[in-house]
C-alpha cells in the first residue's frame, strides 16, 4: 500500500540562501503563492531571527497563504524561537523548525560546546517551540555524520519534550542511499516514542544523490521529504522537488508512495522561480530542464512518433509544459492573448491584461512571430516588485570599435526628466554611466546575463542583473529586441527596487543568514 | 577489497548528441585530448556510421590519441560495422559498440522486428565485429525495461560470439537503484560465460537517478560505467563523470570502488567542454558547478574557517579550482602571464602566448583588473578551430530608444575590405543584417546567449551563438568588453567555421544521428 509522504518546500529558506538565489518579499510572497498552487504540504517560509527582512516576509506569506503548513526557522536561541514564534502567529497552521548541530566536527568546531549543552538546547528549545505552537519540527544538523548512539539520545530528547517531526538531514550531501536508509531505520527502531512522530529527509546534492536518498529515507519509513524547486539550494542544492515527485509517479510499484502535488503546475513552478532570479536550470536538468523532452536523435524522433513511450517517460503534458506553440502576430487582439494566457495557465486580471496588451503590441511591432515564450517574458517582466519610481524615457548608445556613449533621460522622484551622456568600454558599461550619473548614486555590478527567449535574429532577448546600489545587493531584470536597452531598463528596475527597499528600510536586503541545516 | 571500474566517457557521442552540444572534428579533437589527461579508461569518439564527419571525427581522434581505447559505436548493420571498423583502425587500442534495442516496446515500435530477428542480428553483428577488433562492446538498448529471460538469451548469444562487456543501459532513465543493481545480479548470476566478460552501466538522468543506479550497478559487479562531462546527454543527461568519481572519491569505504581518474583534471575539463558548447553548468551543479563550494551564509562561513570539512566534503583543489586569483593588470609581462597560465594548468607555445600577449595587452586597455575568468576567456578565444578568413576591421552601432542602425567593415576571401550598413530592432540585429548583406548568404539565429566572466561594469562579456548559416548549423564565440562587438565577433567566428566546413565538404555539420542507447 502506497504511503502518503508530504512534501516540505524550503525553496525559499534553504533554496533562497545559496548565491544569486536572493529575493525580495514581493517576490518570496509570489513565489509562496504559486508553492501553494503546486500543492505542497509544509512551505517553510524564511528564518526570522537572520534579519527584519525574512521576519517581515514569514508574517506576510502566513497571513496570505492559508492552505500549506507555513514553517520558520530557528536555532536553539531563545530569541530566534520568539521571532519565528511571533512571524507564524498569523498563520492558518504554522510550524516551529528548530535545529542545532549533532555530529561532533560540528559540535567542537562550529558550536564549540559539549554533547551534553547539546542536548539542553534541544529540550529547552523544543519545550519553548512547543509554547507557540503544536507543530514543532526538530532538525539534527549533520545527523549522517553523526555517532549513531547520541544522535538516539538527541532525538529522544526532543521527542519527549513535544517535537512533532524529527528531520534527519545531510545537510553536506556525504551519504550513499544505503547508508542514510539505514540510519532512519536504526534511529527509528532505537527511540522510544519513533511511532509518534513524522520523520523527515533533507538531502544536499553534493555527489549527485539528493534525489536517491531522499527515496532512500522515504522507503526506509521516512513520511516528509525537505526539497526545493529545480533543487536550488546552498552549495549543489537540495534535493529537486520535481524529481522525488515525479519518481514516485513514474514508478508508483518500485517506490511505493504519493504526495499531493498537482503535478501540472511543476514548469510553470519552476519558470517563475527562474525568472524571479534569473538563474535557469539547465538544459539537461531532469524534468524542468529546456531538452528534458526533446528527441533531437532521428531514431529517437521516431520511435517517437509511433509510441510516445520508446523514449519518453513523462508525456510533457503531466509536468504542465505548454503542448503547441500557438503564434501570435500584430494583428491578434486583447481576447486572443487573453485566450492563450489562459490557455499557458495564467489568469489575468483587467489591468494587468491591458499593460501587457500594450507591450504586446510595442513588440509585434519589431517582432513578427510572437511565441509562448514571448508572452511568458512579457508576463514576468510587468509583474511589479516595486513602485516605478524611475522610469526610462530616452536612450541612445553609440558603440562598436571606439569607445562607447551613451545619452540617457531618466524620469524619477524629481520634476520633468534628467539626462546625462556617459561613456564606457561597452554599450552597457556607458549606458549604466550615464544612469549612476543621474541617479547620482555608485553602481556595482555583479553579474549580467543574457538569454534569447525564441530564435531568430529579431528575437527578445532578456537580461538578468545583479548589482549592488550603496552597498545593497539587487537583481533587475527586463526583456527588449534590444539588448542594451534591456539591461539599461534592467537596470532601472533595480533602481525602483533600491528606492522601494530605502522606504521601508528593509535591512533584509543587505543582512547575511547565520546557520545552516 | 575495492575493485577497479573502468571509467568510459561517452562525451562525444551521447553527449554531443543532444541538442546545442554539437561539435566541430577540430572541437572535437580538442576535447578528446583534454579527456585523455583526465585520464579516462575508454573514450567513446562517435558514430561513424551516423555521417562523413563522425567519420571523419573518430579515424582523426583514433590515430592522434593513443592512450585510451577508442570505441565508435554501430548499429547491427554490416555497414554501420564496417565503417566503425575501419575509422579506429588507427587507434592503439580500438573498440566496437555494437548495441541494439531488446525491449519489446523498442521491438515493436521502433524496429519492427521479432524476438527472434534481435537474437539473430546480436549474433551476426558481434561476429562481424570481432573481424575488426578482440575488444567488442555489446549493448542491449532499453535493457532495463527488457523481459528478463530474453535479456539474457540476448546477452548469452553476444558473449558466445565473442562479447568482451556486456552493457545494460537504461536508455530511459526508468528504472530506480535497487531494481538496476538487481538486474545486474540476475543477468550476471543466469547467463553462462558471465565471469568473461565486464558488465557496464549506462544510465540516464530523467528521474535524477543516474549517478546512484551507475554507482548501484557498480556494488551488483559492473566493472565499467559509461557516464560524460558535467554529465551532458539526451533529455536529461547521462550520468555525470565527475559525480560517480568523486563519490568513489569520497566515500571509498562505503562505495568500494577505484578507478584511474586524475581529479585534478576535472574542473579544467568541465569548462573546456562549456567553452566549446557555449551551455555552462548551473551554480548548483555538484561539483563543477560555480556554487559548488561557495559559502554564503554566515555560519557555514564561520564553520568554514575553524575547520573545512565543517561544510566541505571536497577540498576545491581536489578537482583542480584554482587556489587564489591572481590579478594582472596593464603593467604585467608577458612572464607573469605565461606563469599564471601555468599556473591554471596550461603549457602555451610561443606563437599562442604571443597572440594571446596582445590581447592580453587590449584588454588590460580597457579593463583595470584581469582575473583568472578572463584570461581563460582570452585562451579560449585564441584557439583556432577554422582558418581566419573572415575578419571584423570596423563596427559602428547607434542603438537605444529608436530603431539599431549599424556600419561594419570585414575582410574576407576577397580583395581589400568590404562595408555595408544594416538596421534591426537591436544592435545585434543590425550588425548581423550589415554582415549577412556583406557575405551575400542568410543567417539564421538560433540562440544567443551572454555571460560576464567576471563581475564589474568593465567585465568581459562571452557571447555564444548558434546560427544557420546556408542550411548549416553551427556555433561561434567570442569575448569583449563590448558585448554588441562581441555578437559580431561571435557571427564572423561562425562564417569562419561554415567556409572550413565547405572546404572540407563537412557535410558532418549538417546532418542528424540515427540512434539510441
Amino acid at each position: 500500500m502506497a504511503r502518503n509522504v508530504i512534501i516540505f518546500d524550503t525553496t525559499l529558506r534553504d533554496g533562497e540562501q545559496a548565491p544569486g538565489n536572493t529575493m525580495t518579499p514581493e517576490e518570496k510572497l509570489r513565489l509562496a503563492r504559486q508553492l501553494d498552487a503546486l500543492g505542497i504540504d509544509v512551505l517553510e517560509s524564511g528564518f526570522p531571527a537572520a534579519s527584519e527582512g525574512d521576519y517581515r516576509s514569514v508574517r506576510e506569506i502566513a497571513q496570505e497563504v492559508r492552505r500549506p503548513v507555513i514553517a520558520a526557522l530557528a536555532r536553539c536561541h531563545e530569541k530566534d524561537i520568539d521571532l519565528a514564534g511571533e512571524a507564524i502567529s498569523g498563520a492558518e497552521r504554522g510550524r516551529l523548525h528548530i535545529f542545532i548541530s549533532t555530529s561532533d566536527l560540528h559540535l567542537k568546531h562550529k558550536l564549540k560546546i559539549s554533547r551534553e549543552d547539546c542536548l539542553a538546547l534541544t529540550r529547552s528549545a523544543v519545550r519553548r517551540a512547543r509554547r507557540y505552537t503544536d507543530d514543532v519540527e526538530f532538525s539534527a544538523e549533520d545527523a549522517s555524520r553523526t555517532d549513531l548512539d547520541y544522535l538516539c539520545a538527541v532525538v529522544e530528547a526532543a521527542i519527549a519534550e513535544g517535537a512533532t517531526t524529527i528531520n534527519l538531514p545531510d545537510t553536506v550531501g556525504y551519504a550513499v542511499p544505503a547508508e542514510y536508509g539505514a540510519m532512519f531505520r536504526a534511529v527509528r527502531e532505537r527511540v522510544p516514542g519513533a511511532d509518534r512522530v513524522i520523520w523527515s529527509a533533507h538531502c544536499h546534492d553534493d555527489l549527485g544523490l539528493a534525489t536517491a536518498n531522499s527515496l532512500a529515507a522515504i522507503e526506509a519509513g521516512a513520511g516528509q521529504v525537505e526539497c526545493t524547486v529545480n533543487g536550488i539550494g546552498e552549495r549543489a542544492g537540495n534535493a529537486s522537488l520535481e524529481e522525488i515527485v515525479m519518481a514516485g509517479r513514474v514508478r508508483p510499484q518500485a517506490l511505493q508512495f504519493r504526495c499531493g502535488i498537482n503535478t501540472q503546475e511543476i514548469f510553470r513552478t519552476s519558470q517563475l522561480l527562474s525568472y524571479l532570479t534569473g538563474v535557469f536550470p539547465p538544459p539537461n536538468k531532469a524534468i524542468v530542464g529546456r531538452n528534458a523532452f526533446a528527441h533531437e536523435a532521428g531514431i529517437h524522433q521516431h520511435g517517437m512518433m509511433q509510441n510516445g513511450l520508446t523514449y519518453e517517460i513523462i508525456r510533457p503534458e503531466t509536468v504542465g509544459i505548454p503542448g503547441s506553440t500557438l503564434v501570435l502576430g500584430k494583428h491578434s487582439g486583447r481576447h486572443a492573448l487573453e485566450r492563450r494566457y489562459r490557455e499557458l495557465g495564467y489568469e489575468l486580471e483587467e489591468a494587468m491584461l491591458e499593460e501587457i496588451y500594450r507591450d504586446f503590441v510595442a513588440l509585434a511591432d519589431r517582432k513578427r512571430e510572437i511565441l509562448d515564450e514571448d508572452l511568458l517574458a512579457l508576463l514576468h517582466d510587468s509583474f511589479h516588485d516595486a513602485p516605478e519610481e524611475y522610469h526610462l524615457t530616452f536612450l541612445r548608445v553609440v558603440c562598436g570599435s571606439a569607445n562607447a556613449q551613451a545619452e540617457v533621460r531618466l524620469k524619477g522622484p524629481w520634476a520633468g526628466e534628467r539626462n546625462a551622456t556617459g561613456s564606457g568600454d561597452g554599450p552597457i558599461a556607458a549606458a549604466f554611466s550615464a544612469i549612476s550619473e543621474i541617479v547620482g548614486r555608485p553602481i556595482e555590478v555583479a553579474n549580467l546575463s543574457l538569454r534569447s527567449v525564441t530564435p531568430g535574429r529579431d528575437s527578445v532577448g532578456q537580461v538578468f542583473l545583479q548589482v549592488r546600489i550603496a552597498g545593497k545587493s539587487l537583481t533587475g531584470h527586463s526583456a527588449s529586441t534590444d539588448i542594451v536597452e534591456a539591461s539599461a531598463r534592467a537596470l532601472v528596475h533595480a533602481l525602483n527596487k533600491a528606492h522601494h527597499a530605502d522606504r521601508l528600510e528593509a535591512s533584509a536586503l543587505n543582512s547575511t543568514y547565520l546557520w545552516g541545516v
